[in-house]
């Protein structure tokens, strides 16, 4: 891991700035010979693209991928994959006035407490959209776990949750807010375009199971399974808390209610009997769905004017006027299966590399 | 990081199990000049230390740490830092039962499937004992950072929280608990002994917040602050969420409520009207205090039987009749400050590396 | 450092083949604040780039070099640099017939060894052109190292040395070979201009001295910095021998033959009376100039037949019509450049970052 | 790789100084399930131990290894081995006068220009004593790589080589100089003795071939298998050169004469007529074997009193009256030999990581 590198064996550098020429990630060390085209990242990353909905930003971006090197007659080689996207709505006078205020909650203050001075069109390389980057490269990811099925989807927006009654897979692709649940996505509609049409944001909790890891991939202690989905997670912007399996519930559990008893049944190992534990005992996978959620923070991009300051030191005020999701949560599902597909494709190979 | 590594510029790896000769941890990357002897690290490893109060497990373990390298005429050389710590009561016998049958909740299953075999002695690698190396670690970490103070705190035990306007740090000492409430210091008394009595356990929550950080340690995007802090506390032994800052209340509130406003306050930087984010923006510190919040489960050593599956793939059940924390949370405070110092340290000559 | 990146703090990944779209590097850790355009880049690729003179391959490349992220209003920012130059003269057909055969001496076995298969257009990522990228790479960690000079030049061709007596920095420029010595420019001139037209290929020996490095950088003992330079040398195609200070002649000499005595100089540290170390004491840098001499073996590229056998394990026969270069050597003088000045950023960020 | 650690997937760190209380080497990563006791470790560490003739330094170590963690019921276990061999005889009066006085040769300038202050006591962590850890962590490599046989000698003392057409491996035991060639030992023994009566030293080189590893390993371009063992061997003390194969001799050959064709032999990949490659081409093993010549400088403890400066910067002589060995190469075998099998069980890790 680097500063802008994430993986051990199956790694990958992402680069790019909202409002450069262009972005991309550059994944090394795949293994050779998986198909792989532009043609199985491109549906990734259309998922992900803004502008499908009144839900989400309206900057236009048809985030197109190209692989640049790292396959030949339509196969991986092993050789590093260069993914490029080309940025084409780069409305900088949008952002023109941002140059000269911090806004509060934005990376702002923050990056040019570190450097010195920022790019700060669009927020540069805090923007969001340097999540396009992830998911071009999760999708190779994916194709290295071919025995896992990864889903994600919103449980809650605004603090009105799914009812888990109601969780029906298929829903997710019917509604703009990968919801699972009919009900809930009816309600949020409501919920989410009064957020955009105020000039407001709302945050959201993200869900996302992992299937079919077997067990026996992770390590202790530094390199534990849920610590890397942690991390994976935790750098997609706008996220500020993560939770395994039961999270901090299980921090209000007795012993017993916290239990994932086990039971034989036959060779592929024990059947649980509950799954409070995320699929994850001692930093390694146990077999069961690993489950992660993570919460979204509501965009700090509102128009309601804020109190800040400016680079000068001196007192200001700030409202976003630029285009922005009311709820960066949204599309922050294909970003979750992102991280899902890239940390588990990591820790398969260091599981094979370890233990044969 | 590497599996038993962490950090990238300060550095350090664990070594050792529950029932070994000893554990340990080799410190890499401190800078040269520090004054530094046991003095130093035993008042810190004897808050974690087991025995203390019924509250935690009856193990009886001095925890006596050594310096074998790394320090010359009392100061730190800049080369390897190599700590040691005996174990003294491995009382394997306790254990025996275990080899065969796997523990619910616990590492053993998983272990058995990546491994193929597990020291079965207490736990062996996935032992909490293991915490004791990074706390001797963590001891040399806030050495580095003498402008930085971290405190840790309990902030609730099996659902029970702390009022927050009863908040005392003086308090937190003052009882078992490191609880900084004396009313809820006193209810936790009631819930942890049940709990003990009835070979039960229970969970907790962990906060810990790091004044004088100056805003600019960190760094995007897969080296963020808040990345680093999540990888990190998820390392520790029974942790299952993380939140920085609000954490997952934000995913509730609206991008007003989230706001945290500036204002001028002369040189050092703007004053902040609020910390929803923590102290982290963009991955970045703000110069806020750095909020983390740490869930704990309640251990799964209980004394009621729980059904469970043998090494040979059989029907089993188990009781864990050993010594165990009834609430692993509270032990996990000096550990959670550790971790936290840590990733300071780290992100302090990081920053200084490359920006000078 | 990963499969394709090199470096600590300063870091650079490469990607790309010889025959694909593009290569590129993204640089990673670079200091903020930087005045980098691409014109800082250009001249140093073009000092190496193709069919400049009768002496190199006729591949006909611009290597135009584009910085796609990383920098504004012309300075770093801190954030990963994308560099891409595109691939023009791709012209497939020459390697078409190598695509079933096994050329001795190249990767190609060993790359279908490892990965199964590959991609044989003009040698794919084993291909020299790789170090396009890394010359531009090179390029920015000049920028972080202004107090250092860096300077490379061909010592010796087909066995054939220059007179150091002759030694003259101001004449390697003058001549297509990188020669500080005008006699011996001369006498190349025949050698390699035979060697080109009897199809086969000589071998050279370059050396690079690097200026202006404070006592200080490297560290003990896996971060060395004459380990990292070795690293960083061997990592260059057709490199296979690597000399720091008097090298394997330093194994033929007694120890007080070898000394580097030192006298007082006023503020600057010592006065070093010889540099039989190359400037490099226990892996740290003592302020002399650190000297490393680098062997290319002559390239496999020859006209001569040479017996081999195809990918169905049968006997075949090889010889290369293709464009090359008759000694590969002589291109490497900006190679090795740009290889010292990586090592050497890195090594001043990560003494910065440790030692303040 | 990190300051004190070498490798990616089996990685090693090692610690402790001359004159300390002990050192010793953390080995992560390892293979579960090998059988792993000290007897196979201490062998290893009895051929590199002091004071077994009157041609190496008369320090009296027992270098007695002690396991710490990572096997249990003698098999590796997957977590962390770590290894400790204690100092028994650290006579610190004989280097007293060293403190003030920087031994021109040595680390002493370099540590202090870094660092501000060092152990000075034998060196402290320049010494060559942290070559013992690596000889441990080397035995357990080897377990990692039961298909290989690394064999390491003397080939050249003083400038005196042996006669290739004399090579007996046999004889390597039989003599202190680890020298294939029993009528060089004979010519050795007169030189070092020399050396060692007249308080002065010789350099050496040591040659070493790893046979049985398979075509594949290694990979491009960073992690390049030269490129690794170019690093490993030069962060050995006193080594200030490295040739893969024919070396610097390549650079002198013309491509036909630096071939090494293929010929085909059945199953088990072609049949080399040649090995001037070293057993590496584009930094992946081919199947032959690996060879490797290592210049070791002669050491710069001689008892010819050397001009020199004190920490005050004024002019000092000094001559080395401590134990030392007069050709520290003699040593440098079994630690080759260590570098050696390290590198090439991370390869074989990493390789089956990657491409399974």
């Amino acid at each position: 891991m680097s500063f802008n590198t994430f993986g051990r064996l199956f790694r990958f550098t992402t680069w790019g700035e909202s409002h450069g020429l262009a972005l991309g990630a550059v994944v090394d060390g795949c293994p050779p010979g998986l198909a792989l085209t532009e043609a199985d990242i491109q549906p990734l990353l259309d998922r992900r693209r803004p502008g499908q909905s009144k839900f989400t930003t309206q900057r236009q971006e048809p985030d197109q991928v190209r692989i640049l090197s790292g396959t030949f007659e339509g196969r991986t080689t092993g050789t590093p994959i260069s993914l490029m996207i080309e940025n084409t709505d780069q409305r900088s006078k949008d952002y023109g006035e941002i140059a000269q205020v911090y806004r509060p909650g934005h990376a702002d203050y923050a990056y040019d407490a570190k450097y010195g001075f920022r790019d700060y069109r669009g927020g540069g390389r805090s923007s969001a959209r340097e999540t396009a980057a992830r998911v071009a490269a999760g999708a190779v990811a994916r194709l290295v776990i071919p025995e896992v099925a990864i889903t994600a989807w919103v449980a809650e927006i605004g603090g009105d949750a799914i009812d888990p009654d109601a969780f029906d897979a298929a829903e997710i692709g019917n509604n703009p807010f990968f919801c699972p649940d009919p009900a809930a996505a009816q309600r949020w509609e409501k919920i989410v375009d009064e957020a955009r049409r105020a000039g407001s944001s709302v945050g959201a909790v993200v869900e996302c199971v992992a299937t079919g890891v077997p067990a026996g991939w992770g390590a202790p202690l530094y390199a534990k399974l849920d610590s890397e989905l942690a991390a994976a997670m935790m750098s997609i912007n706008a996220v500020k808390g993560i939770e395994i399996g039961d999270g901090f519930a299980a921090a209000r559990l007795t012993g017993e209610q916290n239990a994932d008893p086990m039971r034989p049944q036959g060779e592929h190992g024990p059947q649980f009997l509950a799954n409070h534990a995320g699929g994850i005992a001692g930093g390694i996978s146990t077999g069961q769905p690993v489950r992660v959620r993570v919460a979204f923070k509501p965009t700090s991009s509102i128009l309601t004017p804020v109190e800040t300051v400016n680079r000068a030191g001196e007192s200001a005020e700030v409202r976003t006027k630029g285009r922005h999701d009311p709820c960066v949560g949204i599309r922050g599902v294909p970003v979750v299966e992102a991280m899902m597909a890239l940390v588990l494709a990591d820790q398969k190979l260091l599981q094979r590399g370890q233990c044969g």
